[in-house]
């Protein structure tokens, strides 16, 4: 069945490159000849850098459930129809509302003196309500070391998870995800031995005085106790540690006034161009159209927004039809919860939509270097083969195994998946703190994103059967 | 000759080898195993950003001639022997003294308004004085336009280069290329009509404010008449371009009080760890020392500098012994005359020193993505077997072709040259402008860089016979 599919693909292929060829008395342009012509349009004349400005300056921030979101959604369908998609529609979903509330704070109390620290609440965390809390701190380095303090020495204290970024790691994301576990499930595993809160140093690859924020969750298997959870400067961090090596009893104080609500409705948003040859088969580019508050969400993720509306754009302007139904998904809440993505997988699953491949740019608007690429059907073989293509452009990488968050419900069905890999040495200096804003993007480096994103998409539109 | 010196060297390393493996009973690390020590201590310990934090903003713009520059020299000198260098030394050399006096202003009048303009004086021009001169404004965007217009359209006219950096691009450096030649060239190719001056808009990847320096020459062959010559920012020359269309005779003022004075005697700063087997043969890396006086001078070069000064600080405090004497140089004078790069090479010749490749970092203190390397002697080759070695640290390309400008003059004696090759993207944003500091050195970056050029010195020093 797969390899019949494979020979009709095939046949219509010829037969319209055939017809294309008869109708143009030309020859058709080579892979490389319209990659040039994609970097040409988007590095010149593509929308991205503009539209990514009006979407973080004009709405910035935009957590799902929030107000910004929603408007994040219609300026979402406005800007693909302006770049050109044939059909652009809202796909509902439900996702948390988790509220912030007040700027948090945090005082360092002891030896009669007071210091003001910069913090943050995880995203899903309860608050500590208006009054806050106060109570000793009790540094740990790992989750072994928390076990062995147990409860006796927990018991009604602030657990405080001092646990650094590795530099000596190149992929940051590798560093990244070694210390995210002290964010996602810190407070659990403190509030099964009695904590009343717990703090994280930020998971930072510098060293600055910015709280970085994130998701946490509560593991009722480990305790059904919600603690309130906190993410302090690197800063910060370094001041509590130094102070707790001086003054052991020293004290927290924590405010914060965040609130998870009832959840509510949302939307992805999908712009399609329609396939040529095979209207009922899918290849889809996307990121998430949500963000944390306190930022713009510029890198994170407005960068894979834009790009992957650009490649819509580019198409249209350049006179590419394609032979598959092409689809920019702006996927709703990403940062809390993926309730867009499961309704995107599942919606397409019930359809018995055909998805060839799904590429997703979630890793910021840097230079490109290369994609992750899923060997699922051998797809990264494929594009491994076109790396030639791409050595002009600085596409240098082409790594096996890819995706995203926002795909891997699709990846879960068998579609194979692509994740952009731009460079990531800049990305968690700014990652969900208040400093990911649209300053930060440089325009050549997001364009550049968009143009490889549309080649390859190109290349798999041509050639993929 | 040639060949029974590599014998003599093989042996000698054999020998060495054994000896080593002998006292200290262990086999020695691999390539593989000392790469990723190289680079654990650079992204951890290195001391590359604290010494550029020092040099941009305690010393600061450092051009030739200038209290600044002999202020680096001494910073440099400190600095490599703080850095563990074996020997330190200042190395004799002429630069040319140029001086930009008081603040430039350019002023675009037309119908009775007056409009201010960010301008700046090109390195080496001669300054207008403290009167300054006013003309009318003649745009021309080539070579060819400026000669079809001649005399008769020329003659008292300031002539504006409205050249844009070409964005289509990929690399950013071959853009500056093509457009840096009406900097360089401008003012003598406008003087031979008659101009009394020469305007160019910024070689710019950005569209900002900043107007943008760098040297310029008098070409006697083309006129002997000398005339000012400025740089106008892109908004600026923005401004300008569409006043001209409105208005043909809009006139600009333009006031410097730059000036050449003798040539003065500074120093290149050359620090030493001396070969273990071949102390008689050199392998150098090294970057410029002085910098334009607008900025800091962090990208441009006082990242090449402490990566250099960072490789002595590798080897040193991993206890890596080199075999050959290992060089790192900090060039005086590459902005406007290679004084330095001269002098060194002279003197290399006249000691009849051994290099067997020269590396040289000038482009930026970004993502490293690179190596330029020669063809000479099967440097290239060489060098591109050793990519897999390098693929875990994300460097890509090994690219045939390399160097730079201040081992230019060792090239022309047929040493083996590479030049270093980080992400280009953003330098030219901010490349020769005010802008050019600190704050714009992302820490991971240089230290990547650092690193990368410091596994290469290692690889050529075990391995180049």
């Amino acid at each position: 069945m797969y390899k019949n599919l494979k020979l009709y693909k095939l046949i219509t292929c010829c037969i319209a490159a055939l017809l294309h060829g008869f109708t143009l008395a030309q020859t058709p342009l080579s892979d490389s000849a319209v990659m040039r012509s994609i970097y040409t349009f988007q590095l010149t004349q593509g929308s991205a850098y503009e539209q990514l400005r009006t979407l973080t300056k004009t709405i910035g921030g935009r957590l799902s459930g929030s107000k910004q979101a929603e408007a994040a959604v219609y300026w979402a369908k406005k800007t693909m129809l302006e770049a050109g998609a044939d059909t652009v529609y809202l796909q509902a979903c439900m996702v948390p509302h988790w509220e912030r509330g007040q700027k948090e704070r945090a005082l360092l109390l002891h030896s009669k003196t007071t210091t003001p620290l910069k913090v943050i609440a995880l995203g899903s965390s309860v608050g500590t309500g208006p009054d806050g809390l106060e109570a000793e701190v009790v540094e740990v380095k790992s989750f072994e070391e928390l076990e062995k303090l147990g409860s006796t020495h927990i018991q009604g204290k602030i657990v405080f998870y001092n646990v650094f970024f590795d530099q000596s790691k190149i992929r940051t994301g590798a560093a990244y995800g070694e210390a995210v576990v002290f964010r996602s499930k810190g407070a659990s595993m403190a509030a099964q031995y009695g904590a009343v809160a717990s703090v994280v140093r930020s998971m930072a690859s510098n060293a600055d005085d910015e709280p970085h924020t994130g998701n946490m969750n509560y593991y009722t298997s480990i305790s059904e106790r919600k603690i309130p959870a906190f993410a302090l400067s690197y800063t910060s961090a370094d001041i509590l540690a130094k102070t707790l090596k001086h003054v052991p009893h020293a004290k927290l104080r924590l405010v914060s006034t965040c609130r998870n609500l009832a959840e509510s409705p949302s939307f992805n948003v999908i712009g399609e161009l329609k396939g040529s040859l095979f209207p009922n088969q899918y290849l889809i580019c996307g990121g998430h159209l949500d963000s944390w508050d306190n930022g713009e969400g510029a890198h994170d993720d407005g960068a894979g927004i834009v790009q992957s509306i650009a490649v819509l754009e580019g198409f249209k302007k350049l006179g590419i039809r394609p032979y598959h139904t092409l689809r920019a998904v702006a996927f709703m809440n990403e940062e809390n919860g993926l309730g867009g993505a499961l309704a995107y997988a599942n919606n397409a699953k019930q359809k018995h939509e055909l998805h060839l491949a799904a590429l997703e740019s979630d890793a910021g608007g840097f230079t490109p270097r290369g994609f992750g690429v899923d060997t699922t059907k051998g797809l990264y073989q494929t594009v491994k083969n076109w790396m030639p293509l791409f050595k002009p452009y600085f596409i240098d990488r082409i790594d096996a195994g890819g995706g995203g968050a926002d795909i891997s419900p699709l990846e879960e069905q068998g579609v194979p998946c692509i994740g952009f890999e731009p460079d990531t040495q800049r990305y968690f200096d700014i990652h969900h703190t208040a400093a990911d804003t649209f300053d930060k993007i440089n325009k050549r480096e997001l364009l550049l994103g968009a143009a490889g994103i549309q080649a390859l998409m190109y290349l798999l539109d041509r050639h993929l059967l």
